[in-house]
């Protein structure tokens, strides 16, 4: 009707800003060498299926918040809006692709694999075509994702309690038939210990997301309080890099004030945070040194010998701490030996660093 | 299917955290005498005509942001979402009213009758059954409206431009009719001057709305930035007080960092806000006195009369100032004259103000 | 000189700003039956000790930050910038009257008695001379402090060691004279137990302060992070009441994210700050209810009968939360058992509280 | 006396934390080619005259709020605190020495020579000895601050009005005589704009200071609110290249939401801020395009062609924001052109600059 063509163009004319969205802000952890530091969110809804918002919102927040890559995983068995939004498992995407686009936001097509626990739920991403998906077999649903080339990980193993997020039968034949690649150790505010060991033992890439449903609240995003994102090492900033990257298990995961990962890249990504400067001052064995901490978290440093000083210091998030160390000339020549939970590589261990002093 | 009513509990399990809902922050206009002050927003929509968000998170939002009442007004003609969510006028109230039962929301069955400009488009709420609204003829739409009681006002008079939002033949029927009752002064951050003088002139109810499409930004308001509402002063807090208050035009619109209504209710509201407090301290005809604003606008007050001082100051919101005051005694004795351009008693009227200072 | 006066005229000219201060921010804990709740800090330092600002600044301190009553207290002895700024007891209070009394901040002339541990530091509080505080030996300096009507406090048992800040022959001497009246249990963001148990052991009165050398940074305060402070319940708000206040031992200490104090007024600011609303729906023996936090503290509660839902919740401060609660007909009438640590009557022992449901 | 010493090492003792200092937050004002972006603050005041904290403070403070350096600028004939703090115009810099050091932080010495208006206060800074300047007569002063090699600008030109702060005879004489070098065109919130035609006109250097009396708030700086800056494009980090960069006049002042300076330095100022990525996406002459903001200044962007889309934009600061093009090829292969009030060349003469889209 001519009526509502017009209508049509003159709500578009009130949206035509000179800006086309809200500022993006970055999620400052540095690139590491040979690897660009992608931010992605891999499990998120909407309102077609138990999420609360149109696809293209999920664009907007990604692009507001610094991430550089979204799945939509709506659940494909589970659709509790049916009866106002009738199941369309290929519409997320499609709604969503013009807005990444323009936005520049690298958008992947996925679905949540949605069964009663055990086996739980399980996100395929990387799909071809979400409806071929939509089986009553599970275990014929993992061959068809298999088929598409996705990439299967198991979603939030501990969020019905332990005993019910126990590695079952299941997931060894995932495992077996190589149709279980990931694990979501973290999921929002939950960090699964056990999720996290599992992986170290069966070879899984770590994976940690927001499992948004709601709006993403705009808050100023601190150490403690922010989305939960997996950072994927990946040769380029592009779809293919990044699932080359998952399935090489290049990722670490943010989680409140805390990366998990392996020690290769939680090591590179240390040194890409933080930058020891020459000392302003010195007397004797005591040195004034100003330490750049270049990335999101509020680092915590204990040392682990103990005739190093301080004991242990805080360095703030994108900020310059000044540091008074004491430290006799072997150490110095050394590395100054610390600690840091804030960069764990297991369950309960953390990442050990040598601080080196410069012009020393 | 069983299989999907089991996963149903566990996922509303999932959700049945301790407190049900993120924490409510008052918006700090306090009641004037006789009146309850209510937060009010008139104009929002949600998927199910050209909003983003699914109908419960404007009642989660309303919540959070310290809103009494809010109305869903989706567009009747327009329905860019039509091909996934089915036209279903009635739906939006009837999956929000739960949540607002929850959270003690006052939900208004509202609805946009969308037209190009001119006529343009209007509000219509309180109403019974939207269904009858989706007609061809124009002014048969507003006769079935006033037949279902509704509260009908016209929205962004300016969001076109100046020409396509002059008064036109269709208000002055609509009014003629008793179908038209109110005006949107205040649309999201544009104030059109033109159409408060017509409010004035005309005798309608002053109205300000977000017509809020996204989600809405959880970010901590502030006098410049702020979901732009419609303060109600009724008799008491629900929907019938809030429907006679409408009528009787008794509101006021916060928009930026102003109060713009009739000068009654800016008068008891800038009583209500301003508490003036004995000196502290006086030496001659000067006195240190701390004012109190219990109010969210930043107050800027200029005297009137030459012979006071200081000239202006600012009452920061919801913090206490302390103002240098030197004044003859006769001035004190009749109270300070200021005038306040915070509160706006018609297009450019700026309220006028007499400080009386206790114990003087 | 004529050049200097002209010049100081203009200088003044400069500062006569239209408001003479910045804005004072209420710290919100309200008023409990019978008494004002004071915002005290009674450890501070300037320049004429080892503080490294001048004394109004403390003032406009306290203004700003929402206090009630500041002691200025600097050290006696210990006087590190007396090369620059001779040792003058009396000149820090009489620099600040001014300022103190134009913003209507309660000012008290204060001193620290400081020696070397043990036995440690203690302050003096309302002085009439600290001049004759100035001697060399140790109880003669509290013999001169009593007959002045001092308040005398011990203050930070603990910031030497545990061993260091035992309670020891000279608090004991002090005590048994009346020399002695209470104890800094908290300073800055140091909390000592043991101190707690000995103040309820010896009946001295509980102080908490910041002992702030530096300018207050301005910050906005947050339930962990805020000047620590003592809460004197006092019948009228001036010096004599504060002072009586403090001899009744009517005091709670205001520290990280608690208050610690005496179950009488914990019981009286809890009930004041909590307002429990009537029910927004029902259903069964679920409640959605809405409580309003009108204090600082976010407020963790947890059940101590088992029937009652939810285990544990938290209230935000200065917001209202929606808590669904669930429990029998009999535990609703004589109120819901609930336990809360932000509230510490001794050392690890929280406040228990009935919450009553209105109109249930 | 030794219980003194033993006192003093206790309370250094208790100072001695691990790290030795708030964060420092960086100012992000990027390098610009050839030069180091030096953060200066060149008149500030202590105790040691009228301002109101010890001169440690006032390097704290450069270092927590990412200053490279600092002048410390006590009045040498105004000394309200005299009878506190006796004259003594060398302390200020002996004491704030060691912590400079600690924290990196370039010391200065200068000293404000303040007269009545005209002809009003000047600043001298780079000084050897302060004391040989406090002479009555008014051009030997300067005569002695040029054979000690001082930098020397007049100060807040307009603070006592128009008609007193004229260029006059007296800055004439100085100018002439090579002893004035530059001028203060912001001091705190004011800009005085004919200062800044008087700085181009005679070839002064742009100066702008906070002129800070009181302690500096620790609030989160925004575009709007921080403290007023020179800028100094200095060839290193060090006294003598920012001595050097003074008298070449490579200056911009950074006040509110703007940067002041000559064409040269905000040309490349502007170039270092303001990164034009390659389109995310186009159709036709439209392109989609993210523009990284890496400065403070929330830059505004006013199309000087008709032709070009959008007519104006806003580059929220350290950001990115999204923006949607629509120019000509010829246009683009220009670069665009905008003109934008934030950088300033002259009084109301905003900075020309062409938008290159890369890739295009």
């Amino acid at each position: 009707m001519k009526r509502v063509t017009i209508l049509v163009a003159a709500l578009l004319l009130l949206c035509a800003s000179a800006t086309a969205a809200e500022p993006r802000h970055d999620i400052h952890f540095p690139d590491i060498p040979g690897c660009h530091t992608l931010k992605c969110d891999f499990h998120t809804h909407t309102v077609f299926s138990d999420g609360n918002v149109w696809p293209t919102v999920r664009i907007d927040e990604a692009w507001r918040e610094g991430l550089d890559a979204i799945a939509l995983t709506d659940h494909i068995e589970y659709q509790p809006h049916r009866e106002d939004v009738p199941t369309n498992h290929s519409r997320p995407c499609e709604l969503a692709a013009g807005r990444a686009r323009e936005l520049g936001i690298l958008l992947i097509r996925g679905a949540e694999i949605t069964r009663d626990t055990p086996p739980g739920h399980h996100n395929a991403i990387f799909l071809d075509d979400i409806d071929r998906l939509a089986k009553e077999d599970f275990f014929a649903v993992f061959d068809t994702a298999q088929k598409q080339g996705a990439f299967v990980f198991w979603n939030h193993p501990g969020w019905q309690g332990l005993e019910a997020g126990k590695w079952g039968e299941a997931q060894q034949t995932l495992l077996d038939k190589k149709q279980l690649h990931g694990i979501e150790i973290c999921n929002g505010d939950s960090y699964y210990e056990y999720a996290h060991q599992l992986a170290l033992d069966k070879g899984l890439t770590l994976v940690g997301n927001s499992d948004i449903h709601d709006p993403s609240p705009e808050l100023q995003p601190t150490p403690e309080h922010h989305r939960t994102l997996t950072l994927v090492f990946a040769r380029e900033r592009n779809l293919e890099s990044l699932h080359d990257a998952l399935r090489a298990g290049r990722t670490a995961v943010w989680q409140k004030n805390r990366l998990i990962g392996n020690e290769n890249e939680l090591s590179a990504m240390f040194s890409a945070c933080v930058r020891v400067n020459p000392p302003h001052h010195r007397s004797g064995n005591r040195m004034w040194v100003a330490i750049d901490n270049r990335g999101e978290l509020e680092i915590e440093l204990e040392r682990i010998d103990e005739t190093v000083r301080p004991a242990r210091f805080v360095l703030a998030p994108l900020a310059t701490t000044l540091v008074r160390f004491e430290a006799s000339p072997e150490l110095r020549a050394q590395g100054l030996p610390y600690r840091t939970a804030n960069f764990l590589t297991g369950p309960a261990k953390p990442l050990n660093v040598k601080l080196v002093i410069p012009g020393d």
